[in-house]
C-alpha cells in the first residue's frame, strides 16, 4: 500500500455520540484531539453541526449541535488534525454555518439516503462556495438498486464534492461487497476520492476498511476502541497500527483508552452483541436491536431472532 | 461458493478449556453438542487428547485429558456431527488411544511446531493406522522461515495426513497473509485438504476465515462466541450464518449463546482485550498478554506496549 495515499478521520465523538448522547466532556474532547493528533491521525470528526430547531434535542450533549463560539474554547490551538462535522438533510440550518476562514472546521460531510441525493447535493454545493472540503455520505448503499445508484453517479459526477463515501450502515457487508462497491464507484466516479465507513455488527469493520484501503479507498473512517452506534466501527488503534507511514504512532491512541474508554465501555454498551450480530447477517437497521438491548428482555436472543425472521406479523395483544 | 465443500469444526470446549482450565459441565458439553448438531456444524472437537502423566493437570476439567469411559457417559448418541480430538507432541501417550472402531472419537488432529514436524507426522501415521481421519496443525506459522515450510511440505506430501491445517497462533494474519498461504499451500499440498484456525486479536478472524474458504480451505475451526485462548477464535455463530448450505441453522448456535455463553463470558475473560491487540499487531505469543491480563497492572497498557517495543531489556532490579 503506498504510504501517505490514506487519511484516517476518526469518528468518535460524532458516532461515539449516538450511544451516550454525546456525553462527552470538554477535557475528554480536547484530550481526544491531543492524542488523535499525537498519533497522526488525519481527521477528527466533533459533532453533528445539526441544528437545535429542526430537531428534537432533549439534553443531548453540545457534540449534537456544534457551536462555533463553544468550538474556539474547545480547541483553543488547531494541529495538523484536521477537523470535521457531519450534517443530516432536513436538519441543518445552513445559515448556521460560517465561512470557512472564520470557522475551525476544515470538512463538511453530508450524510444522506439515494433518495434525497440532490438535496445532499445542493447542501455540498453551499459549504464548497464557503470553502470547505466536503464529502456525501451515502447511508445503507446494501439496500440501494443498482440503477439508482448509476443515476446517482452521473450527478455526483457533475458536483464539487471532493469524497464520495461507501457507508455500510447496517453492518452486512463482507470482502466481496468492498471489492465489488469499490470497483464500481472507481469506475464510476474517476475523479472523486473515495471513503469507507463501515459498522462491525459482524466483526468485518476494519477488514473491511483495510481492503477498502487496498482497492484505492483514501478516506479511512474509525473510532476509538470502536466505539459508535451498535456494534460500533473500525477500530482507530488497528487502523493506525496497519498503515504503514511514519506519521502514525499508536501509542497516543492506546493512551486514549487507558484512560477513558474502559470506563466508558462500563457505563454504555457498544460492539458485539448477539442482537446487533442478528440485524447485520440479516442487512437490516440496527434500530430494532437497539430497542431490545434496552429492554428487559435483552438477553434473550431467539425470541428477537424469531421474530425478525418469521414473515408473518403477528400483532402484539391489546 | 461451492455448497458442501466447507466443513465447520467447532473448538469451543477444547479451545475454549484454555480460558477456564477447562471447567465445562457434563450438561453443559452435552447441550452443545445438541446444539452445534442442530446447527448442522460437521465436528466437534471435544477437548484435549493429551496424557496426565506427561503433563501437569493441576485441577484440570475433564477434556483436557479425555477418557473413553468417561466420553462414553457424555454422547449416549452420535448425530451427524463428528468428534474431535487435539494432541500435543511430546504429550501424548499413544498407548491411550483405542482404535476408531471403539472410540467415539473421528478425528484425531496432531498441533506441533515446524521444528517437531516428525514426531507430528509419525503420531499422524499412527492414528491414521488406527482408522482415524487426520489433521496437522502447524502452529505459529507468522514465525516460520519459509525455506522450512517448503522442506515440511516434501514430509508431508509423504504422509497420509488427511487435512493440513494453517493455524495463526498469534492472531497476527490479515487477507494478504491468508491469501499468500493459502495458495501456496495449494500449490506445494495438492492432495491434501486445507484447514484454517485463526484467533480474534485484531479482530479478523472471521474476516481471514471466510477469505480462507473462498481461497479453496475446507476445514474452518471456529468456537461459540469466539471462546478461546486470549482472544479466541472466529465465531461459530457468524460462519453458519454466512456460509451457503441449507444444513446449516443459526438458531441452535445463538440458543447456547443465550443458555451459556453470556454467563462464562462474565466469569473468564477472552475476546478484543487490548493487550491481546498489542501482541497481535506485534506478531508475539499472547501468553505475555494474558500475564498483564493476570495482574493488577491489567488496565494499563501504554507500560504493557513500551516494555514490548522497547529495544533494551531492562531488569527489574532484585
Amino acid at each position: 500500500m503506498r504510504q501517505d495515499q490514506h487519511k484516517i478521520l476518526d469518528c468518535t465523538i460524532r458516532d461515539g455520540g449516538l450511544i451516550n448522547n454525546w456525553d462527552f466532556s470538554v477535557e475528554f474532547v480536547q484530550d481526544m484531539y491531543r492524542g488523535l493528533s499525537e498519533a497522526g491521525v488525519e481527521y477528527m470528526e466533533i459533532g453533528y453541526k445539526n441544528s437545535e430547531k429542526l430537531l428534537e434535542g432533549g439534553n443531548s450533549g453540545p457534540w449534537r449541535f456544534l457551536n462555533e463560539d463553544f468550538l474556539k474554547d474547545v480547541i483553543t490551538k488547531k494541529t495538523d488534525t484536521k477537523l470535521s462535522a457531519l450534517v443530516d438533510i432536513g436538519r441543518v440550518d445552513e445559515n448556521d454555518i460560517l465561512p470557512r476562514e472564520q470557522s475551525l472546521l476544515d470538512l463538511i460531510r453530508v450524510a444522506c439516503y439515494i433518495k434525497d441525493l440532490d438535496k445532499g447535493l445542493e447542501l455540498v454545493q453551499k459549504f464548497h462556495n464557503m470553502g470547505y472540503e466536503t464529502s456525501l455520505n451515502i447511508m445503507a448503499l446494501s439496500h440501494v438498486m443498482e440503477n439508482e445508484l448509476i443515476e446517482g453517479f452521473e450527478e455526483i459526477n457533475k458536483s464539487p464534492v471532493d469524497v464520495v463515501y461507501i457507508v455500510d450502515s447496517y453492518g452486512s457487508m463482507d470482502y466481496k461487497d468492498i471489492d465489488y462497491l469499490a470497483t464500481k464507484f472507481q469506475r464510476l466516479l474517476p475523479k472523486k476520492e473515495l471513503g469507507i465507513h463501515m459498522h462491525n455488527n459482524l466483526q468485518l469493520a476494519y477488514s473491511n476498511t483495510i481492503i477498502g484501503a487496498s482497492k484505492g479507498v483514501t478516506f479511512l473512517d474509525s473510532s476509538v476502541y470502536g466505539m459508535g452506534r451498535a456494534a460500533g466501527n473500525c477500530p482507530t488503534e488497528l487502523l493506525v497500527s496497519y498503515l504503514k507511514n511514519p506519521r502514525y504512532d499508536v501509542r497516543p491512541v492506546l493512551g486514549i483508552i487507558e484512560r477513558h474508554m474502559l470506563e466508558m465501555r462500563e457505563k454504555w454498551m457498544w460492539g458485539y452483541l448477539i442482537p446487533y450480530m442478528i440485524v447485520g447477517s440479516l442487512d437490516e437497521h440496527p434500530r430494532v436491536a437497539m430497542a431490545h438491548l434496552n429492554s428487559p428482555e435483552k438477553d434473550k436472543f431467539l425470541g428477537f431472532y424469531d421474530k425478525l425472521t418469521s414473515p408473518e406479523v403477528i400483532p402484539t395483544p391489546e
